[in-house]
Parts: structure tokens; C-alpha cells; sequence
């Protein structure tokens, strides 16, 4: 039996508490608010979960001494814009070497630092590791067959990681690769947008593929001048990731950017879809990171024209469909 | 202005007239079938797409030598297992050099060929080349916006097809890997069958992502086995077309997948969709495939014994699931 301390009790640190007790480890949740850890234990509940009862056995506190004291391996699942801040916190109860799993999924929007460098800078040691993938928090607390990556500088702690989350509904591969992971699941939600933009446009699946095929091509290219390895792209935390939240209506990406294909302004999108949607800051992000490492991203470069400088969705689809003609790979060589 | 043989009157190839007729080209849809080219001459409609006037200038013919004649451009657009024998009876109105492209997708039972390995058994003088891609008949017939790839041995023959066939709601991108194009378009159905079945079984989207995910790395390792390229499984051919066949309604693979996973047998399944599933053949082909060059395909095996051996989807998705833990990608190297 592993103890974990799940730091942040938003849907996806309470799915995982759920599918991780189920595995018969220790758990125990931490809230930044009282209020919200005295709700949940009174409750056993997650009112964003409303499906799902929490198990006796899980335990909740508000006191981050008692969240971290003990325990095999921390969960960072605060949002992404609180990962530091909450890095910073946690340095003083932190032992050598613990393992922290980050599944907070973004870049910094001043550093352009991905999530675990950011806790590796706040948290120098610790042993930083990446859980990501596919995963939809109400399908993972419902016990729907699910799949992630749990990636890690060393084998060691994949496969520890391996160990402790993986069950008959929740299969893990591991992976070296934690910058190409991280990558992958902080620019997805730019594609998501610009998916949905092209739902509220009327397009359809044909269109769809069309820019997810080409969006993880173009994340692929940056990830790898970063450093990223190809085949993680191509993998669950890539295209995976990628292929749910384009297709899902939980994705609040998608949702805006429906709206935004249907006329409505990014400000007007957002305050309807009334939470984050973290592909408007991921599409700065990624426009940013273009520019650093000289890669070409015709879609996020069209996602920050139609959210930023007013161009219309219409126009925008038009100019990515009418680009030179061009080889798919052009790393491919022709016979003869 | 390319002038275009149509040969086969089915949804795509239709699909296809309207597109090129449209892009200013001169085209002619050939039928085996007389009493369908008077019926589409009379109605200029086709009866699987009710929604798209056929315009007068497309010709149609049940001749052919016509359909052939003085054409730049031929298009294989008969179902896959009519393909060697529509190529025998055109060898006699070929002219050397003539470009055929096709755009069937499937592999021969019996010989294992893929379709263009088949046309150019047949039809020796031919410049052979494909056209696969995400891409619904009935969108591309109502002008949504679509990308494909032409594949060929000669840059020539690509450039030239991506001049005939792009359009502002048509892209085109080139490629070199016919084989790698062929292999991605013939097992994609294996793979929907799959994603339809978990549906039927009540799963989520994550675990269609998943199935979606590992399925193209499964059919990337055959293809690059037998001599296609990993970039190709990762493009519009490969990836591209196969999350729109496991996504949409439109596919009979993925609705037959769902009636299979609700507890119907193959042949219930087959008979309630009313359609040929062609992911029942190419189930077979990927293993017989597999076998012979020695690749590990689950998916594909699972898909096989839920068909022909009475396997439970259920249990077949629990051994997916609970297979050895490995790592995601074997030749990506660990920290020290």
C-alpha cells in the first residue's frame, strides 16, 4: 500500500483519490479552503461529481503539514495558474526525494516554463514526475476504461508511479519523455479551439480530423525543437489527449470555441462558458514559443489572429485551407 | 482543364465528380450499371445524396471505352473487392503512362495486396496512384471543408493530382508512401469496429481516445514492418481517417461495432446494418498480416476473436486493459 497526498480538490485530484483508494491505497485530499474539505467530508461528495459517493477510507484536511507527512507520493491537481504559489507552500514540509506527480496541464504564461519545471524550480528536491492522457475526471470517478502516461526522469519512478495507478479500468505506460508529455497536454486546448470554431462554423468531422491531424503536427514540430520526443505526440498524452477534448462537450475549449464560430467575440465566449478556458492563454503561450524556437504553426497562429486581432473564423479557415500546396512530411523522399 | 474518368458511380466517387467539376475540370462517372447511369442522367441526383444537384456539365456513361477515353486522369472508385476486376476490363482501353488514382481502401483476402499493388498487377502501363484521406462523401459533396493526401511513386503524379483535386474546401498534401497511405485506409475499419464495440459497451470517451491511440500504433508497427513510413500512420491517411471513422455515425463499421458490443452476434450485427462492414474482412487480413511479419497487433486480435471465436467484448476489452504494464514507446531511451 502506497500513502498519497492529493494537493488540490478539484474533479481530477478527487477521480484519482476515488480510482487510487479503490486500489487499495492511502489517500488523502487537501483543500487550500476549509470550507470546501469541511463540505466534502460532510457530504462525501464532490459537487462537481455529483455521481459519485467518496469512500469512507479517504481522508481530507485543509493542514498541508498532514496532506505531505508520510507519504509515498504528492499529487499536484491545483490549476495550473496556482501551481507555484502552491509549489512554494509545499517546500517546507517536502522530504529529499519525494515524488511530486504533477497533472496540472499548461505553460506559464511569463516564464514559458512547463507545470514540472515550475515545481522543480519551487521544489529542487523533489522528484518531479507527469501523469497525463486521455482522461475525462467524470469518466475516470465513474470507473470508464482509461489510459495515461505516467512520465518520469527515471525509470525507477515510472514504474512506481506504474504500480500504484494502474488498475483493470486505469492502464498506465510509462515514459522518459516528460517535456514532449507536458507539451502536448499545455497546447492542446489552442487546437480544441480552434475545433470548436469550426463546429460553430458548420464544418464538419472531415474538418475536424483535418485540424486535429495537422494541429498535433504542428504542436509535434515545436515540442520537438524544444527537445520533446516525436513519438510521444503520437501518443495518448499527444493525439490522444488531443482526440477527446476535440471531440467531447466536456471540454470547455471546444464549448467556446463553438461560440466563437458562431460570431461570438473571445470576451463574449468566455463569460458565457463562465469558467477558465485555458486554450486562450495556451494560445499565447504556444504563439510565443513559435517565435522562440522558429517554428511554423499556421492554426495557432490563426487561433491568436481570430481571438486577438478581430479576423473572422470564416476567413481564418479559408486561409488555412489556401496555404502553398506542400508535401505532408516533408521529410519523405520521392523515387527516382 | 484535366479531363477525368470516374470509374464507379457509388457515393465518393459522385462525391468526387461534383469537386473536380467544380475546380473547372471535364468529367465523366462510368457504371457498370446502365439503369443506374440513365437513372443518375434523369434525376441528376445520386440516391445516396439527396442533398447535391449533380450539374449538367458532369457526363455519365455505362460505356467504358468513352468513360476512358482521352482522360489525363482515371479514378478507381468501384468497392474494393470489384477493383481486380474493373481493372482487367479497362487493360484493353488503357493508354501507357494513364494515371490511376484510386481511392478504394481495403487489402485482397486472398493474395494479401494492397489495392493499388492489385491495379498494378492489372494494368501494368498504368501511373498508379491513391487518394485517401478524413473524408465523408456526403460532406465533400456538400462542399465542407476536407484535406486529403495523393500519394504517388513520381512527385510528378502527386503535384499533378493535388493541381486537379485542391480547392478552397478541398487541401491536398502530397506524399511518397503509397504502401504506408494503403496500409493506414485498409485497417482503420479494424480499429473502428473496435471504438464501436467499447461504445456499445456503455464506455467513455477516454477509452475510445485510448482505443483510437493505440490502435494507429499498432497498425503503424505492421505498416513500417511491411514498408511504409511512421510519418504516414501519423498524417491525414493514417490517424486522420481513422478518427473520423471511429467519431462519426456515418461509419457502418463503428455502427456495427456498437450492435456488437450491445451483445449482437457478427451476423445479427452485419444484417441489421444492412451494408457491407468491410472492418469484418480486414480484421482477418491485419492478422493473417501480422502473422506474417511478425508483429504484435492486440487490437487487431482481440477484434478477431470477438468476431470468429465468440469471445465476450467485455472480456476482450478487460485483456487489453490488463496486459503486461510496458512502456509507451520501446525506443525511447531512460535518464542515466
Amino acid at each position: 500500500m502506497a500513502a498519497v497526498g492529493i494537493i488540490g480538490a478539484g474533479t481530477w485530484g478527487t477521480a484519482l483519490a476515488v480510482l487510487l483508494n479503490n486500489n487499495g491505497q492511502d489517500v488523502t485530499i487537501w483543500s487550500a479552503f476549509d470550507t470546501e474539505i469541511q463540505e466534502m467530508s460532510r457530504t462525501r461528495r464532490h459537487k462537481n461529481l455529483p455521481e459519485v459517493v467518496l469512500p469512507d477510507q479517504i481522508q481530507m484536511t485543509a493542514d498541508l503539514r498532514t496532506a505531505m507527512a508520510e507519504k509515498d507520493m504528492l499529487i499536484m491537481a491545483v490549476p495550473s495558474v496556482y501551481v507555484r504559489s502552491t509549489a512554494a507552500k509545499m517546500k517546507e514540509y517536502l522530504r529529499y526525494g519525494q515524488i511530486v506527480v504533477d497533472v496540472a496541464k499548461g505553460i506559464e504564461e511569463q516564464s514559458l516554463m512547463t507545470m514540472s519545471q515550475v515545481i522543480e524550480e519551487e521544489l529542487p528536491l523533489a522528484e518531479v514526475a507527469v501523469l497525463s492522457g486521455p482522461s475525462h475526471a467524470e469518466e475516470v470517478s465513474r470507473g470508464l476504461p482509461t489510459t495515461c502516461v505516467a512520465a518520469a526522469h527515471r525509470k525507477k519512478t515510472a514504474e512506481f508511479m506504474q504500480s500504484v495507478f494502474m488498475s483493470p479500468v486505469f492502464r498506465i505506460y510509462t515514459s522518459p519523455d516528460m517535456l514532449g508529455v507536458e507539451i502536448g497536454a499545455a497546447l492542446k486546448n489552442v487546437i480544441a479551439l480552434a475545433a470548436g470554431t469550426a463546429d460553430g462554423l458548420g464544418c464538419g468531422d472531415n474538418t475536424k480530423a483535418a485540424l486535429i491531424t495537422r494541429g498535433i503536427a504542428e504542436i509535434a514540430r515545436l515540442g520537438i525543437a524544444m527537445g520533446g520526443k516525436q513519438q510521444t505526440f503520437y501518443g495518448l498524452s499527444g493525439i490522444g489527449d488531443l482526440i477527446v477534448t476535440c471531440a467531447s462537450m466536456h471540454s470547455r475549449n471546444r464549448r467556446a470555441g463553438i461560440l466563437i464560430g458562431k460570431g461570438y467575440t473571445m470576451d463574449e465566449a468566455m463569460k458565457e462558458v463562465q469558467m477558465v478556458v485555458e486554450g486562450v492563454y495556451s494560445a499565447k503561450a504556444g504563439l510565443l514559443l513559435a517565435q522562440k524556437y522558429g517554428c511554423d504553426m499556421p492554426i495557432v497562429s490563426q487561433v491568436n489572429q481570430v481571438l486577438f486581432d478581430g479576423k473572422s473564423p470564416k476567413e481564418a479557415l479559408a486561409d488555412l485551407m489556401m496555404r502553398d500546396p506542400r508535401i505532408e512530411s516533408s521529410d519523405l523522399p520521392w523515387e527516382g
